[in-house]
């Protein structure tokens, strides 16, 4: 039978060492883990800081997901939230609390995926924290840098705006059916010895859909770019479409209404409905998982009458005066997330 | 029968409105609560950062310690840790993961010492996150600023040094004992329309400790200013002084001899050694409880051999060439804190 060995046998200390081992290093990071607070550059006399919680049953499943993908992910909805007010990322706290009986190999390969994504992102964790708990929750702290440019807000949306998106939407949430479904495969510790997988095996053809829910890859230079050509108004689109564009609504004191025949779903997306819909599974449609998904960390934001969105956004709406959001001119019922409603599984 | 109103009912925007209402604001948080991200000001083109989680019944217990007491020391012993490196706080995120039947007045008074101990450190909340837990969870993130100072780390300490410790040390511990032991009364929420407390009534000698353990006051401003009169290394005292001495000797490459003739109990102190004797609890004396006693959250610094460390501080050893910490010259086995080992219960 095989030893495992767990953070427990490790120690507070040693489970320290061994994960920031596998951090890499960043100019921004001055003082990285060890002493009792990191010290991080703020080029811009201003930091934009963020913070985040995942709890294991909530907001990730060990058997859905790997730890790989989960300290992707954990870094990823983060490192959005700077890059929604215009930020680019200069360093990250980690905290997590776990039992002790973790296997130190799950938490290896988590702060290879918080690392990873870290790198991907042009920043560097810089500090944390680690104790022990009976359910496993992180928490991810994401600073940032504005680089001299005003944060872009959720207030300053203005009638006649341009609503524009960067990034898939409806994808993560149909993953997240998917796999709720048992259509998707979960996530199982790769036996040693177990041969790799074949690069050309064949995928499914909703794949991206359960990528995207794993390990989002949300467009972090966007924010910024958006932010330098002028965007009123900016934010993640974490609690669905239309929830988070409600958020800006309210904030600015306008209306936004979205035209559904601007949401164009991806291939991966329709794949998925079809093989839910096949398995009886009863899903919302790919616009409906497009409006109100959630989880999605794609970008919208609200740009200038006179401003072209770059190419890589998508123009879906515009800003009016009035209140609220409208779909295709009618009010709309569907729901977004609330961390504390009923509806709530592993997001 | 009384209708208590939880978090799920409020939902998760309602639980984010109804708290930030509590926090005072700051010239340093330019952008409070409701954005992606919050932004502080970092005039040094710096930021100190830092970050702890605590879990219900590690860290906290509310059955011995008030809402409003878990908000002070949640906040407190993350703004010692940007003390200890010689900052001053700048803003503060805060995450909550809790069950949705908290009582929002639970939440209510948490937020309310949080914002307390906010204000008495000269900062303010910034942002944060409410998540659902089935397992109480509080993450908290510091931010400070150096004042265009150097960073005081733990690896600078010198043969020769003073060792110096502003604060008192051993009473948290002792509070947490008189708890354990069942001497010292658990919280328990008033009920509406019980008469307030007697300013005159008679507290147990060892009231102190329970009030350190509860709601410790880290001297904050020591921090700077032990860094301004050139303190070459310096710690928040968390894990129990030998053991966080030993981080210093360890970074800096140095051995530490603590005497105790210099360590002075505090008369609280040995009135919790004296009541935990006679209820045969079998308390570990005063000088063990300071050496050893954990959350603290006193700052020990090193001064160049001179250097006076200011009135407010205690001189209790010197740094000499070698490895490791020795009290009285002799090697201590008194151990400290590790999160993950097998002594821990609330903390």
């Amino acid at each position: 039978m095989a030893v495992c060995t767990t953070i427990g046998d490790l120690g507070e200390f040693g489970v320290i060492a061994r994960v920031t081992a596998r951090f890499p290093g960043s100019d921004d990071v001055i003082l990285g883990p060890g002493d009792d607070a990191a010290l991080v550059a703020a080029p811009d006399r201003r930091v934009v800081a963020t913070t985040d919680m995942l709890v294991e049953g909530r907001h990730f499943r060990r058997d859905w997901s790997s730890p790989c993908d989960i300290g992707h992910k954990a870094v990823a909805q983060n490192i959005a939230d700077l890059a929604a007010m215009g930020a680019r990322p200069t360093g990250l706290l980690i905290g997590l609390a776990a039992p002790a009986d973790l296997p130190a190999a799950w938490a290896d390969a988590f702060a290879e995926g918080v690392g990873a994504e870290c790198a991907a992102a042009g920043c560097a964790v810089a500090g944390g924290d680690t104790v022990r708990s009976d359910l496993l929750t992180i928490s991810v702290t994401a600073l940032g840098d504005l680089g001299g440019r005003a944060a872009v807000r959720r207030d300053g949306a203005r009638p006649g705006d341009t609503v524009a998106v960067c990034g898939p939407l409806g994808l993560s949430a149909a993953g997240y059916a998917l796999l709720a479904a048992g259509i998707a495969p979960g996530h199982t510790p790769e036996a040693p010895g177990a041969p790799a997988p074949r690069d050309d095996a064949r995928q499914p053809d909703w794949a991206l859909c359960l990528r995207e829910h794993r390990r989002p890859g949300p467009p972090y230079d966007e924010g910024p770019r958006a932010a330098r050509l002028g965007a009123t108004a900016m934010l993640d689109v974490s609690d669905g479409l239309l929830q988070d564009l409600g958020h800006i609504a309210h904030a600015s004191g306008v209306a936004i209404d979205v035209e559904t025949r601007l949401l164009r779903p991806h291939p991966a997306l329709s794949a998925a409905v079809r093989a839910l819909d096949e398995a009886g599974a009863r899903p919302r449609g790919p616009v409906d998982l497009m409006l109100a998904g959630g989880e999605d960390h794609a970008l919208a934001a609200t740009f200038p009458p006179d401003t072209e969105p770059p190419g890589t956004w998508v123009r879906i709406g515009r800003v009016a005066a009035g209140t609220g959001v409208t779909v295709d001119g009618r009010r709309s019922q569907a729901g977004g997330w609330d961390h504390f409603g009923a509806s709530g599984g592993a997001r």
